[in-house]
């Protein structure tokens, strides 16, 4: 199988707002969706005419989930190996598995990268308090110890500042296998979001220019202020670790731009935060691109067509909807009950000029 | 109520490719729906939390539904009065059941129309053979006989070219109660899609040329090729008329460009076909404006950022669908299982250009 059909079903692992975004695009092309989640009462499960709540360990769940579904995709990248098994065994699964078993462990996923020949930050595995202490010696201070596997928004992660620190990140890490990762000196941090068809086809958007804070993305602008030389280059890393994975879907690609040259910092096998301006920046957005790609479908135009500043909703930013919503800007919200404390609540994309 | 809270539900009156995209616009604000829809398996019902299938006589169905929801709108404007009434006792209704009652009655519309100072094509009232001979002899052949209810998509028409056709008409509309309608000698029709809000803000949509063929509406070109007068003068009648209803939502004004100037053929009280391009020609499309407007919220900025030409993929249309989806179009399909003749499958937004 390489096409679906009109009126296939796509099922996502994954009931989150990602889930919700990819789920919206599959209606648009008049595909079904069937979500996949432990979580009851996801943003995801609304907007898709099946859902299926169980754990990751219930095969039978996850069979007939795959037995009911023409192609198999996902949200989030920390899917267990074993539930992936079972589907592959009754659906297709896009992206790859490997895509999928590169990016979700650090260590695998700097290897990789290295032997691509692209640029990362000086790394180090680390298994205990010894190897920690040599990586330290190798990279240097100040330094970031991140567990190898199940990292995201910040969380699994130490800042290592000397020797005295190593007990305290090992026990902030729960002595998970990790890599110790230098600081890079970075101007800006950019993000490309690739996709690829099953045919080998890429398209990328347009780089943008990322803002976390407290290890979090807060703020998308595009165009990033780097140059066309740059934004090629960006580009062309996205390209070369699309076909490199012979991936089919959308890929985040997070880059550091440095005097050296673009580092990679991660790559992310899905639908990425930094890539939610495309909503309003271009005819196709990258969650009708990453539909398009496991949809075995002709990848659509995601020329840029308006300069777009996308910021998250986080928290207790929601309380400001109405000044939001009266602003111009397009809102974007996912539904989610409770705006708990560093909780992604929407985001907002504001066109600031055409492209 | 004016202004409903982030969560709200909206209820929506139809299931059918409108209401699928109300739904996904009402997603997209983090608002939740609710559908009725006396069909089965509809386009709208995947894509909404819940979905109640009942007829319009099933008044405890119909209490069920407004008492689920914080408020109803609709997304075609034949429902019955009496399930109208039902829902008012528990929700509010937007827009508001004049703006129904006038569109739902051809008679009405134009005496509404008329009365606003509008112009419209000449016509008469028809109840039987004898009204409708007068009628003919008032206006002139040739002239279209039209029933007052239930039209849509050219089906309730008869055209008459003279008194030996009298008989003939009155039998292909089943003898309802109808107006006569002059033919009118237009250069081209164009339509507005005005929203307003709950607080009496107005916002219009550039207006769309509009083509059909066989009664139904073909391809939207954006924008029409009409003098930025005639631009206004249209902006300014779809005010007029959104005003004068109290009107809360997004009305369709389709009209004539004559020699004379502009004529009002038809409103719709509700998203219109000839609206779709904006999904891929502003910010915030039709739908989303809609749904803003009945939810109480501010309106969302419509202003055109490219042209876009609309195409309705009709009946057999979808065999085309590969090409369509490679061509760099965007494409927005209905996931009905079934192509029928005449059946709306989708559309096709081509962008062409920046505004």
């Amino acid at each position: 199988m390489t096409e679906l059909a009109a009126n296939s079903t796509i099922g996502i692992l994954g009931g989150g707002q990602l889930g919700r975004m990819l789920a919206v695009a599959a209606s648009r092309l008049g595909l079904h969706v069937h979500v996949f989640d432990p979580a009851p009462d996801g943003p995801a499960a609304e907007v898709a005419r099946e859902a299926t709540c169980a754990p990751w360990e219930d095969e039978a769940a996850l069979e007939a989930f795959a037995r009911a579904v023409d192609v198999v995709t996902y949200e989030f990248e920390n899917i267990p190996a074993e539930a992936l098994e079972v589907i592959a065994r009754h659906a297709p699964i896009r992206p790859n598995r490997r895509a999928l078993s590169v990016s979700q462990d650090r260590l695998t996923e700097k290897q990789f990268l290295t032997e691509l020949g692209l640029k990362v930050a000086p790394y180090a595995p680390v298994e205990d308090a010894e190897s920690l202490a040599s990586a330290l010696e190798e990279i240097g201070a100040p330094a970031i110890l991140k567990t190898r596997r199940l990292g995201y928004d910040g969380k699994g992660q130490a800042r290592i500042s000397g020797p005295e620190d190593i007990e305290a990140a090992l026990e902030a890490i729960g002595h998970a296998p990790a890599i110790l990762e230098g600081l890079v000196e970075f101007e800006r941090e950019v993000s490309v979001i690739g996709a690829r068809g099953t045919s080998g086809p890429v398209a990328c958007f347009d780089p943008g220019e990322n803002r976390h804070e407290g290890g979090i993305l807060r703020r998308t602008t595009v165009p990033a202020a780097i140059s066309e030389g740059q934004a090629a280059d960006a580009v062309l890393i996205a390209g070369r670790i699309l076909s490199a994975l012979d991936y089919v879907g959308v890929l985040g690609v997070e880059l550091f731009v440095t005097p050296e040259g673009l580092l990679v910092n991660e790559i992310a096998p899905r639908v990425h935060n930094s890539g939610h301006w495309t909503q309003n920046g271009c005819t196709i957005d990258q969650f009708e691109q990453h539909i398009r790609a496991v949809a075995g479908w002709p990848l659509g135009d995601g020329t840029r067509h308006s300069d777009v500043v996308m910021e998250n909703l986080i928290g207790d930013d929601v309380a400001e909807l109405e000044g939001i919503a009266a602003s111009g800007a397009a809102l974007h919200l996912y539904g989610k009950a409770e705006a708990r404390p560093g909780r992604k609540m929407g985001h907002v994309n504001r066109v600031t000029g055409p492209a």
